[in-house]
This record gives structure tokens, C-alpha cells and sequence, in this order.
């Protein structure tokens, strides 16, 4: 790996940007697809899973039957590990409830604040090289907490058009019924405009490829929200010379073997540890099965040496990495000062594979550099927060002339009159008493 | 105004239909403008000013003083109405602060979630019919509250090249000292890219015309966040026969006025009551100085008779309205089973010029369906949530099990790999202890 030291601020951007992707080009590919879905819908939908999937899919939805059964074909160990994560992250997600706010700002004026769970979910969960049943966890948890009526998960199937038993058995565990057999752009199409038999939906979570990507944007600009802009995962390692090289080369390569496109960087106050962990990567990346992909990953990588941990905070926080972990001995200090990232992992025992699973956080979080105005998806994801107001006869009295003052001055008369005409019958009422 | 008594379910999409923008023809117009900015930065941004809005500036910021002394501009009854409303409005958002959440999902396990301000703002305040000084106030304090390092007003200038006082007398009360002199796609790209004297922000907020509104969608694209997909203002009255229809037809009015593109529709279960209101807007609109805005605005809409309260309910949802005025006797009871609405306006003396200026609620909404999966402006849209995760040595003997087995799982070697050999090193050393 690269290892760059005290490079001068000018030389940061290169440092931190992120490989750019051809968003125009894949777009072009994507609309012809949004556009057959919602003419054809569901053939149009079976015409496409032959086509990109070869499967000849008869039912688009996975068969109740399958689904309940599917527990039969995963290990007992491994329902006990989705069961702990479950339990984790229903835990963090539950205590993101918020009650409801209720503030007199004037005598007679109450203003009130209240989460209204959004209606209706689309959750994607890639397929591909993995199934990703964690994301399952992840997305479906706070879809429940937050109490959406309709909840549909669309995930592609293998060659034979069956759905991985793993995703089934955990979508079942949290009592989905609805798993689309779909994968691809024509998923994310399915789910926003709908079909015969697929629910429209009102906003659409997960992750996926650049393709699911583009038509996850697309469809937001008219019709459907989305969790967040994704882009290829990364994370960033601050360490200092106490930190343990291994570690730091387990966690780089944890990230780098999702693909060529993600991004690791580790920004090091010592060099020497930098070379520790260079030599490490090394070592480990000859023994990991996605050892090609790692290999492709880590040449978009750098390892960074920074004298000043001043230099080494600015330059993070100008990254705003989707993960970050902390390395170093003052890591709570070090955290309390980081203002832009997705999710934070701090100290030696905390890998970032703990909040990808199991510890209780949510793994969708924002990428390329969002984080440093967006959170990833929480329990605030799946609802809306509704304000209300109640004003009474002497709630208006009090307010209502700065009313009428501030809408004569923004020269909307008919606001003004609004409240005038209410005054009026308000003293006409009080005269006649 | 048009009368629709009890229409089928399958004419009700008509019903909400909201007026269609041509969106790819207004991007062409506006995609050039974001060019010229990105490449010629100040310059370019004097040379637009002279184009579109015929002035030339030296300084594109309000000077110092000129800010300061824009009080003196300003009639005592005026301030002391801004001063009310900003009283209203900072109780209601300061109460939505949240204090930092702390899980101890599992025995060693600890996670976090903490509110970070986003850095830098920029904030986009209309002028052209009328000087919009209650937006400042709107994006301001919960800027403030946040904490936002840097907040960046824009706001286009009469043809002398001058702000309106007001809005420079309520952005200085409010200790906003970056005033930019630009209106229009300009000035979203002003500060979404960043110039010589302009800085780049992370998130740009505030209403607009259907230019800025495009040259918003079109940076968050990319470079930077938005507060939402804003489109034309429109206001729902539901009511019953003990409503009073000259109340009634003053709030359809008041949204009315906003130009020709809004849109009002009154949902009422008494047809005499929805009679009695076209009267009164007959009545009322003679008399306003927007007659002839309110008027073509009134062609959008449409007043619906509904005998039955389940289907208003149903009808209102379905249609998510920016605002949402209840003037029925049981007010309080159809507040609760509203599901998707911008801000709901309860009861006769609550009228929405009371939201759009005084009550404490933002003005800065939801339009055109998006109310139901997203809130209006809130201290949340000036924040960041970010999670933490620390992990004690016993916290990963708890957990990292579970993680290796989903790990591999998705075959996700690496991933595993960095829980394995952290579970390994506290084995030997516990080994040697």
C-alpha cells in the first residue's frame, strides 16, 4: 500500500476523493428499464428476469410456504447469531422513540411534534456474491419499530429463481410476508410505481449496485423517497503507535473485500506503525478468499502519517468517512472532536464487522463524503414528524397582530386577513356579552 | 369554485391531482447557469446579476453597516411582531433538541447516537412579489440552535441593487453577518460550489421559484444536500357544518394568494357549508390586491363534499397536504388519525398564516405528496446524527461469535478475520495471564 507522510494541505483532495463514477451513463442504461415496468408491470417485470436473471419466475413473490420453511434449511448456530444481532439492534433502534413534544410557546398557543410512521416500505437486500440477510436485520428492525402497515422486501434469486434460505428466515423472523423474487433496477421500479401485484411504496431503503443505485435516484426525483445517496463502502482508520498492526490490517481488508470500487484509509500518527501495518495487509490479504477484489480495493487506498493530531482531525473530518475507527489511546477524546462521519468505532475491541452485525448501531449509512449532512438510516427513517397547532380565542389575541403586522410587510393581504376576519368575531362576540 | 358532491374512490385521483411542472425543459435552463458559475465563480456571478436581474454589484455581500443600520428602516410595531415570532419559533425548536442516546445493548457493548450540527448552511430567502423576511427567521434559529458554524443568507436585491431592510434587519437580529446580494440558480450555485468570496456549503435550504427549486435538486445530485423537494404551496380544510364559512374561505385564500401554480381544496362533510364557503371566496377575493393571482390559483382547486368521515380521512391522506386545517367539531379526534400532512392547523381560531408566521411550528413544508414520508424543516434538518460504538474485551467474547458465524455467513472472510483475531490475542493473553 501507499504510504504518504506530512503531505501539505493542498495535496489532501487527492488524498480523500473518492473514485468517480459515470452516474450519466448508467443512467441511460437504467431509464429504458424504470420506463418498461411501469407500462408492462408484472409481465413486463417476468420479461426482465429472464432476460438479466435467465430465471423464469411464475409467482413474483415468494411462496408463504417457502418462506416459513426456509428456517429448516439454516444451522441452529447461526439462527442463534441473527438472534443475538436482532436482539442488539432492536434494543438501539427501540430507544430512538421519541414521545411526543408538546410546547406552550404563548399562553393559549400549543405547538405539538409527533412521529407518524411512514405507510408503506420497499426494503432492497442485494443478492450476488452474498446473501445479505444482515440487511435484512438492519432495515427491516425500524420498519417494524416504527410501525409501517406495509412492509416488502425485493431480493434477486440464484439461477433456479429460489431466494437464499438465510434472507427468508430472517425477513420471517421479523413477520414480513412480502419477499419479492427481484433484483436489479427493475426492482426498484416495481416498488415505486407498482404493479398488479406489487404494493407502490412510499420510500425505498438498501443498498445495491451502481445500476439499483441510479434507479434508487431516478425514481426519487418524482415519485418515491429513498434512504440516502449510496456509493461504494469505506472506512478510515486513525492510529496511533500504541495501536496493534493487525488489527488495523484486519479492519482495512474487512472494507476492501467488498469490492474494487471501496476505499480504505488509514491515517496514522506514526510511521512506523504505517509500515506495521502495510506488512500485515500484506500478510493477510494472501490468506482471504476475495483476496482479488482486496487486491483491487487497496490500490484506490492510502496510508497517511500526520505529526499533528490536529492535522489528523481536520483531514478526517474533511473525508467524512461512512466508518471510522479510532485507534488511538485518547479515542474518546479523539471522538468527541470527529463532526462528520456515518458510524464510529472506538478503541482496540471495536471493529467496524461489530456494527456491520451485531452491536446494536444500523450499517446503512452514508457514503462519498454525505456524511457530513446526512445520518445513516435510524428509526427517524421510517417516520415523518408531524407539527400541530392549536390556537384558542385567547391564544389568537395574543398573537395575532404580529401576525397581521409581519403578513401586511411581506404584502399578503389575505394572510393578514385570515386572522383579521377571526379577530373581528372574536371582539363581536365579547361586545355582545 | 367547483363543487364535487360524493365522487366515486376512482375519481378521487383527479380530485388531488397536483398541476404537472415540466421539469426536464426548466434543468435545460437552469443546467448552463450552474455551469457558468462552476467555472467562472465571481465574475460569472456579477455577469448574471446584470443579465437577469439588470444590476450591477461591486460587493456581492450587504455591507457590514448596511446590515447594521437596516433597523432604522424598520417601524418599532414591525420589530416588535419579527421579535414575537422569533420568541415563538425559538421555544418550539430549542425544545427539539435531543440529549445524546446511550445503549448498553449487551454487557460490554455500549452504543451511542449523538446530534452534530452540519457546518456550513446556506440559506435561500425569495424576494421578487414580496421581501420574505419570515423564511429568515424560518432557517435561521434552527441554524442557530444547532450551532452551524457558518450561515449563509442569499437573496435577491431590488433593481438599485438594494436587500430589503427587513429581511437585513431580521437576519442581523438573528447574528447572521453573510449576506449574499444574489437571487435565483445563481445563487444556489453560488454556494453549493463555492467562489473566491462565496463559501461552499454543505446543505442549502429555502423556497424558491421553479429555478431555484431545479438548481436545487440538480446540485444534491452530487455536491450538496437540500431540505427537500419543494414545489407550489398548497393548503386542505376539512370541515363540518359548524364551521364558519367566512373563516374558511380567508384560509383558502391565503394560500391562494401565493401565486397561480398553488393549490386549495376544502374537503367537507355538508354540502350547505361548502356552498356557503364559494360564496364567501366569491366575496372575499374581490376585495384582496392579489385578486387576480387568488383567482387563477382557485382554478387548481376544488371544494369536495363527503358524507361519509372515513372517507375524508382517507381522501386528505391520500393526498398529504403541505397544511392541513381541521374546522370540525371533533377537531382534536381526526388530528390523531392524520397520517401524512405537512403541519395540521386544529380547530376555528388556528388559522395557517398563525404557522407561516407566529405560532412557533416551521413554515418550511412538505409539498406536492411528499408530506407523506418526510417533515418539514426542523432542527433535525440542521443536524447530523452520528453513531458510536465502544467495545470492551468481555463486550466482544459476548457478541463476537455471533459475528463470525453471520460473517461467514455472507462470505464475508475479512470481515470475520477482524473479529478472530482480536478474540484470539484476549485469548493468549488471558492464556498467559
Amino acid at each position: 500500500m501507499k504510504v504518504v507522510v506530512n503531505p501539505n494541505k493542498p495535496e489532501w483532495a487527492d488524498i480523500i476523493a473518492r473514485p468517480t463514477i459515470n452516474q450519466s451513463k448508467i443512467e441511460r442504461v437504467v431509464e429504458p428499464i424504470l420506463e418498461k415496468v411501469k407500462r408492462g408491470g408484472d409481465k413486463a417485470l417476468r420479461k426482465l428476469a429472464l432476460e438479466y436473471d435467465h430465471v423464469e419466475l411464475d409467482d413474483l413473490f415468494v411462496d408463504k410456504k417457502q418462506l416459513k420453511q426456509a428456517e429448516k434449511h439454516v444451522p441452529q448456530e447461526l439462527k442463534d447469531a441473527i438472534n443475538l444481532a436482532k436482539e442488539n439492534i432492536w434494543k438501539f433502534h427501540e430507544a430512538q422513540k421519541q414521545p411526543e413534544l408538546v410546547v406552550e410557546t404563548t399562553p393559549g398557543v400549543t405547538c405539538r411534534r409527533r412521529s407518524v410512521a411512514i405507510e408503506k416500505v420497499g426494503l432492497y437486500i442485494p443478492g450476488g456474491t452474498a446473501p445479505l440477510f444482515s440487511t435484512v436485520l438492519m432495515l427491516a428492525i425500524p420498519a417494524k419499530i416504527a410501525g409501517c402497515s406495509e412492509i416488502v422486501i425485493s431480493t434477486p434469486t440464484n439461477n433456479l429463481g429460489e431466494v437464499n434460505p438465510i434472507v427468508l428466515y430472517t425477513a420471517n423472523l421479523l413477520g414480513i410476508k412480502k419477499v419479492l423474487k427481484l433484483g436489479g433496477a427493475q426492482a426498484i421500479a416495481a416498488m415505486s410505481f407498482g404493479t398488479e401485484t406489487v404494493p407502490k411504496v412510499d420510500k425505498i431503503f438498501g443498498p445495491g449496485n451502481q445500476y439499483v443505485t441510479a434507479a434508487k435516484q431516478m425514481v426519487s426525483r418524482d415519485t418515491t423517497a429513498i434512504d440516502m445517496p449510496a456509493g461504494p463502502s469505506e472506512v478510515c482508520v486513525m492510529a496511533d503507535k500504541h495501536a496493534n498492526p493487525a488489527f488495523i490490517a484486519a479492519d482495512l481488508l474487512s472494507q476492501a473485500e467488498h469490492g474494487v470500487d471501496s476505499q480504505v484509509l488509514l491515517v496514522s500518527s506514526s510511521e512506523k506503525l504505517a509500515k506495521k501495518v502495510s506488512e500485515e495487509v500484506d500478510k493477510q490479504v494472501a490468506k482471504l478468499p476475495r483476496k482479488d477484489l482486496a487486491t483491487a480495493a487497496l490500490k484506490n487506498s492510502t496510508l497517511v502519517v500526520l505529526d499533528n493530531k490536529s492535522d489528523m482531525l481536520d483531514l478526517v473530518n474533511e473525508y467524512a468517512p461512512e466508518h471510522l475507527i479510532i485507534a488511538m489511546e485518547d479515542a474518546d477524546e479523539i471522538a468527541d472532536k470527529i463532526i462528520n462521519a456515518g458510524s464510529v468505532f472506538i478503541g482496540p475491541y471495536t471493529p467496524e464487522s461489530a456494527g456491520d452485525y451485531a452491536s446494536g448501531t444500523n450499517h446503512t449509512l452514508p457514503t462519498n463524503g454525505w456524511a457530513s449532512t446526512t445520518a445513516g438510516v435510524s428509526l427517524d427513517s421510517f417516520v415523518k414528524k408531524i407539527t400541530y397547532q392549536t390556537i384558542t380565542k385567547k391564544g389568537l389575541i395574543n398573537i395575532g397582530g404580529a401576525i397581521e403586522k409581519m403578513a401586511a410587510a411581506e404584502h399578503l393581504d389575505a394572510h393578514k386577513n385570515a386572522v383579521s376576519i377571526r379577530l373581528e368575531e372574536i371582539r363581536d362576540n365579547t361586545d355582545n356579552d
